[in-house]
């Protein structure tokens, strides 16, 4: 195991300090046999790049992905659910400035014909493209396909094994940073590029996700690890309680190492960099003004931690109280009440930034005594009924969020 | 059946025309037999009218009631459910200022003290008198009992058959205006009061409803008339998604009229009171800048329509577009998805304002032809699958609604 830290730190340090300073070889590039470009053609009206593309170059071709569970699904997620469906892929075409969700026929036409044209500049089959897009919802006309079209010539042409970087800025909507992490371990690497803001995106319709790694994995074993590697990161990041129809986690191993990692070291490592780019994700959050962890522990299964922490997260009042810097620990118990969770409404401690609030289920410490003026905000709840945990990411409910998210498709 | 129009337009039509213009008779004091005062006892520091006192003077002393469905109750919920399991109340003593939830056992001797206090002033048993409490979570110290106690004496001492607008005063909290309604059928008449902004309150710990009436009803009568109107009226404001921890739907009959009407007629004038009552709590929701009827119909079931019609209204990137008057559709499809609903997401039509912008899940007409600056705002949504229809009311997210519960306990 070797090397540490990245531009954010994870959420855990157990998987922090596997975290590459990889200096030239960045995101999706990190690892040995991939290729990637970002370019700009025009779909965005801000002249900003738009469309990636990330090749695999082999020697394997090996893919697995995870896609949202929203039952309304965009064109490319339906269309990429079956091209990884018999664990093969080569490429994955990305662009923002429009999701082509919700754009009838002619939508899901567009994406076959961008895998179409994806496959023939590479020569391969359409069949082993995996297509993403995010922007807004119902944009997908013609114009659209053009721009996606051109992408596509100017991105086969502008490949390199540095672009990692240019790729990871052309999936940006209204991310203000690019975001990639890398681990390296005992000559393999897993790198990836991630945009958007949670599972459950903030602003625009979308979470995209590419991972690469050069150890020599089989698709079974990738389709593994990526589940176990999003449950714990991405699916825990619950910036605005709002599930997107275009969710994708890509994970495509060259098996270019000439390794087969030990499974539990490539868990780790892939968790490693799920976790900080989830992490990324979290801090980038369309408005937000603090960084919120609720971390719930004393749970008789993770299932309920999670429920409770994800409950406390999507409550707007106590998003509000947070972004004034009031510690309402009242709407906490009132979040965690609306659950079906296992606990005792009258034997819960809440605890915020180190302070206990409230103990066995009544004023415990001050509130004045807590101060959430920093970004980073902790929120410990103590269910008291079991011994399992979860850590739910969130953030506020903020001015600039309200005006964001009102103003963003005007 | 007589009379028309109220303050606020109740959202039936068919019961719309029940509402009396009643002149003096208001509220909780228009049906026959029931006294009612406001008074101010110092909970608030503002200075306001904050404890509420309602008495049934009989000839019957029925009642039933419905309370929050959240798994954290505070102490005047856990009492006043026992208070009304035998049928059986005499009176409600109502405060604002503080909810006495998760105040611990002081809390819980508080509303117990505070029944007393009310049964020794009135002559009647602790055991049928109904509690209810709204404010901060939390609040519920000695000097929260003191002035409850000193409320219970002012009011016993206040008690008029014309009291009815002083008690809807005296229980607002960031209420704008006192709610109350009132339905007179054929010699009898069903009135009532509310404050707070929904059965899941925007900037509060509560909804607190008390309704009378002089029909001559038994409790069981009035426990299924009370159920049946809560489930299609209060329990269909969903303004901001927080699910508190005091809501309380109070019924009590006097029988004063000497009049037992049908059970068809007496359901119709609860529900348009309830209505009307829960069309004014919309209106008055904290820092709401937009009324939002969502109206799902198509559905193959009343469950599914409701769970459509809520999944969009607690959605918070649509809420915010109504905000900034962007028709953006997209959002609201992406909402229905998050359901387990029966639909198919490529077949549903969604109209705004009355201009369909989603036909078969694709873009129909131009979102610029759609006109969202009237505060009253109509989203249709047809799921095309079955014969059943819901409306759902919530309101957008406005930068007041942050600022008003970013700043509301500090």
């Amino acid at each position: 195991m070797t090397d540490s830290t990245s531009d954010g730190p994870g959420p855990d340090d157990a998987t922090t300090n596997l975290l590459s300073d990889s200096g030239a070889l960045q995101g999706v590039t990190a690892a040995r046999g991939f290729r990637a470009a970002g370019v700009t053609a025009g779909l965005k009206t801000s002249g900003r790049p738009d469309v990636a593309l990330v090749v695999n170059d082999g020697p394997s071709d090996a893919v697995a992905a995870v896609f949202t569970s929203n039952r309304a699904q965009a064109h490319p997620v339906i269309w990429s659910r079956q091209v990884v469906g018999d664990g093969v892929a080569r490429a994955v075409l990305l662009n923002s400035g429009g999701a082509n969700c919700f754009t009838g026929a002619f939508g899901f036409q567009t994406t076959h014909l961008t895998a179409e044209a994806v496959g023939d500049a590479l020569g391969i089959g359409a069949g082993d493209v995996v297509v993403c897009s995010t922007g807004l919802i119902g944009v997908g006309d013609q114009t659209f396909r053009d721009g996606v079209l051109r992408g596509v010539t100017l991105a086969a042409d502008a490949l390199t094994d540095g672009g990692g970087p240019d790729a990871a800025t052309a999936i940006m909507t209204t991310d203000t940073k690019p975001k990639q992490s890398v681990v390296t371990v005992d000559g393999w690497t897993v790198g990836g590029m991630a945009k958007g803001a949670g599972m459950l995106a903030p602003g625009l319709a979308t979470m995209l996700v590419v991972i690469t790694t050069d150890a020599a994995l089989t698709s079974d074993e990738l389709d593994q690890a990526l589940r176990a590697a999003t449950r714990v990161t991405f699916d825990r990041v619950d910036s605005d309680g709002c599930m997107s129809t275009n969710d994708t986690v890509v994970l495509m191993s060259s098996g270019a190492s000439g390794t087969t990692p030990e499974v539990g070291d490539f868990q780790e490592a892939l968790t490693a960099v799920c976790a900080d780019l989830a992490r990324q994700l979290q801090q980038d959050a369309e408005g937000a003004a603090h960084d919120i962890a609720i971390e719930v522990i004393g749970a008789v299964s993770e299932d309920d931690a999670v429920t409770v922490g994800r409950s406390v997260a999507r409550n707007n009042l106590f998003k509000a109280a947070v972004f004034g810097n009031d510690p309402n620990w009242g709407r906490v118990l009132a979040a965690i009440g609306t659950t079906e969770a296992e606990f005792d409404p009258y034997a819960v401690d809440v605890s915020m930034n180190g302070i206990r609030v409230c103990h066995a289920g009544a004023p415990d410490q001050p509130s004045d005594s807590v101060d959430l003026t920093p970004r980073d905000t902790h929120v410990l709840i103590d269910l008291g009924v079991g011994p399992y945990a979860a850590t739910i990411l969130t953030n506020d409910l903020t001015h600039d969020y309200v005006h964001e998210n009102s103003a963003y498709s005007s």
